[in-house]
């Protein structure tokens, strides 16, 4: 399975694609980082990002995308921005009916280094072994996408196939709305 | 100038559609809410709220868009929505080059009622004499969508211009990102 793991950002998205199965040696496909100009506007920014994975959701076709599930415990400004970037990357996804999985900071570090306090360096030590790579990549957030994507290849093969077929079966409902208007 | 006001959400966006300049009397264009249902997962959800707010943009062609603001003083689990709703509504209205303001809570209730700490009732009827409807629109979502509308109107023609012209010169850059594949 190839998997598109998603670390989200407004200034920086860490994108990494990793082919492979739970038990087996994992594959890197690719990895890099989506970035946007910290003094455009929020809007003009998403746009960049929507095009950026989808750009890479184009040229690696992967079958599953891992997004970071975000939290509002830390710093105010930046996990708004996060928020947002990850919910262009979830849209990205689901428009194309490709099922996304949500897997927070702890759980990607405790499935790469075997703990959920790991720190950045352990992590991207463990992501350079298992994909055998010659140095880790970087800058982090690129490492934390490749991590994201292990996670998901090692965490939950039921979960996959149950929301794949879940994806599937509802690709082309009509949005639940109503509309009035009096011109 | 039309202005569609977005008060985003993941369950309830709601949207209005004002017609009008500042000092003339305003008239209301359209008004609805963008529902989703609440046991589909959030990748999901946003792909429906981008469908409805492509949908409105489609039928009213608005010259801007006016976002609320989104801040993460309130619930936890509800302003991540907001803010990956609000996230969708910006999406759409920047890939298509149209300007997006955001105001704030306050900077709207200030706007069609003269205090910064109006209730929803004081908004409901305010906008419903600024716009001269038979009566307030409902749910409250829907007026607040206008009260954004109508602020975007009032408040900032200079900075309306001003973002106009920044948008179209922005229309076409490529995305700024780097990209490595080993594949």
């Amino acid at each position: 399975m190839k998997v598109l793991g998603v670390d989200p950002g407004l200034t920086r998205c860490g994108v990494g694609v990793v082919d492979g199965v739970a038990g087996r040696p994992l594959t890197m496909v690719g990895v890099g980082v989506v970035r946007t100009p910290a003094d455009a506007d929020t809007a003009h920014r998403l746009v960049l990002i929507e095009r950026g994975i989808d750009e890479w959701l184009d040229i690696h076709r992967p079958e599953y995308v891992a997004v970071e599930r975000v939290f509002s415990q830390h710093n105010v400004r930046t996990v708004m921005g996060t928020a947002q970037a990850s919910a262009v990357a979830m849209l990205c996804a689901a428009r194309r009916g490709l099922p996304v999985a949500l897997h927070t900071p702890s759980e990607v570090k405790a499935a790469v280094t075997g703990s959920g306090r790991a720190d950045k360096a352990q992590v991207g030590a463990m992501v350079t072994r298992l994909l055998r790579l010659a140095e880790p990549p970087k800058p982090a957030d690129a490492a934390d996408a490749l991590a994201l994507a292990i996670c998901h290849i090692w965490r939950a093969p039921a979960v996959n196939r149950l929301q794949r077929a879940q994806a599937a079966a509802r690709r082309t409902p009509a949005p639940v709305r109503t509309l009035k208007g009096t011109r």
